[in-house]
């Protein structure tokens, strides 16, 4: 990593300029039903760090698009994060009450509510990113690219499929290949396209695009492990909840297959692994590279 | 209508010719995590109408598009109705045991995994509708024209918001016009998308494009205004639910608003506005207005 670079601004001046149109777009009270709305805006503006929207917004940047230009996409991105937490959360999934120290959406609005602005926020997201204005900016091949990646790294063959075998591990033997499935559909996967598709809005090639891909494929994998790492050990602000919930629930995770030094050995092998893929930006993927530096070592 | 026009014989083959896509879509054995597609397909092929996909089928029609070509984007159309469906059963929603005479997705497997066989199906439309098989044979931009209408009809100011406003009107004061409102968005905007994104994929134009739409807002409109109808008086089989269930358990409807004679009349009235729309297709929209009559006159 260029020790010039200021990953941590970065970081900071994008979350804003997240935050910011995250606002515009969930908060104008012309937005009917604005109740639903609320309770939508709730989760989404909760200021979480917008991992996935920021590494659109670099991968953008590896192949020299401009990164103002793909705002909309990234929030779209954030929204199905959001979505996906307020519905591990609810009762008959993870059952958690607090999210960031506040009260997760079920328990702040009630389980229907919840379910709903979760259903609402996953369809919102191809809504933003399908609308006449993103049509005129991109043309509409990248954008069906666009859709076709997030929808299948969200769906029953990526993030839902990763969230189905996460609830189904607690009555079954979770071996370490069934342990890394989990992670990869339910982490990496929607971090992976997070990066593709910055990369295909910006005009990456099919070497670009594959070359994003396999990099975000093992830095998603990276961050998860160094979830369960900072699950054991880690900050509570960092994390986003109790230090200790996964163990203290006896969820299987890299910690409790591999123990904690294995563990930080798995996260920066994987974290090499991927940094690998970045060379064909040369000097471009500066960001990226950065990006991932900071998903691996905020925890060792 | 024609009476030579077989519509009862067009909605059984069209219904067979769904029903057999949905079975490859969602029963392929390669589909992992297969456990999650089989909650999918438990909901998705538990014998239903098929209206929308058939009115999308019908909408490619009446613009000349071949309706074959469709088939899939019909497909996603349904699997987003089955996904409203599971949502909409969960106890802290409807709260039903039954749909079409089976146990509901989470009385069958448990409610998280109903949640998310629904957040599947929901992603998986998007995914259905921008693969590389539609690029090629839609061209992109009719397919980001598809998703932007689909997402808007199936989102928080669409089918998400009303049945947001549907589980809220439970305690407040409802008046017609929320009603309506509640109708529009839960039923009708699907449904008038159904028929647009037929000819939109079937090459509508502009013009053609707005009949459609208008066409879909009344005869939506109408749909649920009779299903409010065969809830009072209606057939268990037609239904789909056991007939009564929504006076029962004091749901607002047409009926506890107008009464049932004035509740036919509404029904009649939205009808006879939705053909009007159809004049601009002559002979070609025939199929829709068959369509049209068979949704309003099974309960009348």
């Amino acid at each position: 990593m260029s020790s010039s670079f200021d990953v941590l601004g970065y970081m900071e001046k994008w979350n804003e300029l997240v935050n910011e149109q995250l606002r515009i777009l969930f908060t104008n009270e012309q937005s009917e039903p604005f109740e639903l709305y609320k309770v939508m805006s709730y989760s989404l503006l909760n200021g979480g760090k917008r991992i996935r929207p920021i590494l659109c917004i670099a991968g953008c940047e590896s192949v020299k698009g401009d990164p103002n230009d793909v705002l909309i996409p990234a929030c779209a991105i954030e929204c199905i994060h959001s979505y996906s937490l307020i519905h591990d959360d609810l009762p008959a999934m993870d059952d958690d009450d607090l999210r960031r120290g506040k009260p997760t959406s079920h328990k702040a609005f009630g389980e229907a509510s919840a379910i709903l602005s979760g259903d609402g926020l996953l369809t919102k997201a191809f809504e933003l990113i399908s609308s006449n204005t993103m049509k005129k900016k991109f043309g509409s091949d990248k954008l069906i690219d666009s859709i076709s990646l997030l929808s299948s790294a969200a769906g029953p063959s990526g993030m839902v499929g990763g969230q189905y075998l996460d609830i189904k591990a607690d009555s079954i033997e979770v071996d370490s290949k069934y342990l890394e499935q989990i992670h990869l559909l339910k982490t990496s996967e929607m971090i992976r396209v997070s990066v593709c598709i910055g990369g295909i809005l910006g005009g990456a090639n099919e070497e670009e695009q594959n070359a994003l891909s396999n990099f975000g494929r093992y830095i998603g994998l990276a961050f998860q492990i160094v979830d369960d790492i900072l699950d054991f050990e880690g900050d509570e602000n960092l994390l986003g909840k109790p230090v200790g919930s996964d163990l203290a629930s006896g969820k299987i995770t890299y910690l409790s297959m591999y123990g904690i030094e294995k563990s930080k050995e798995i996260a920066n092998s994987t974290l090499e692994k991927s940094l690998g893929f970045l060379k064909v930006f040369g000097k471009d993927a500066e960001t990226l590279e950065a990006l991932a530096k900071f998903i691996v070592f905020r925890s060792l």
